[in-house]
């Protein structure tokens, strides 16, 4: 058994308004630091499988096909043993 | 500078319905072998600080004040130099 771990984010390119919303709260709370904030998506699943090869290829089909929008996301796979 | 990297997720012991709708999508999609999916948040932002520790801190507070509800979700934090 297998944890996949997924995130995705929105492509460097694509203007991400909701990020731009958390930052001017963040701002309005006080903390000035904080620039460029972007948002993003955090899926976690396991996956039964041999090995982890056969888990990330499982991984990778379900973020294709379902949990990624291909044309503004990027997806980055994480596969730990459980 | 230094890049913050947040995931938040919800509790273990809370129910996550976008997790289990997803699931029954993946399932519905052909792939059998994944189970027990749970959705979170990922956010990505830019820190000025002097050092780790203290954009660990605006970190922090931005994910107790904003980002996480502290009675159902959990955050976790990673701080990179860039």
């Amino acid at each position: 058994m297998f944890l996949s771990k997924v995130k995705i984010t929105l492509r460097k390119s694509i203007l991400d308004p909701q990020g731009k919303a958390v930052e001017h709260a963040v701002s309005a709370l006080g903390v000035k630091s904080v620039h460029d904030v972007r948002m993003g998506k955090y899926i976690e699943f396991r996956v039964e499988g041999a090995s982890e090869a056969e888990a990330k290829r499982a991984t990778e089909e379900v973020c294709k096909k379902l949990l990624a929008n291909p044309v503004m996301e990027d997806y980055h796979i994480e596969i730990e043993k459980v």
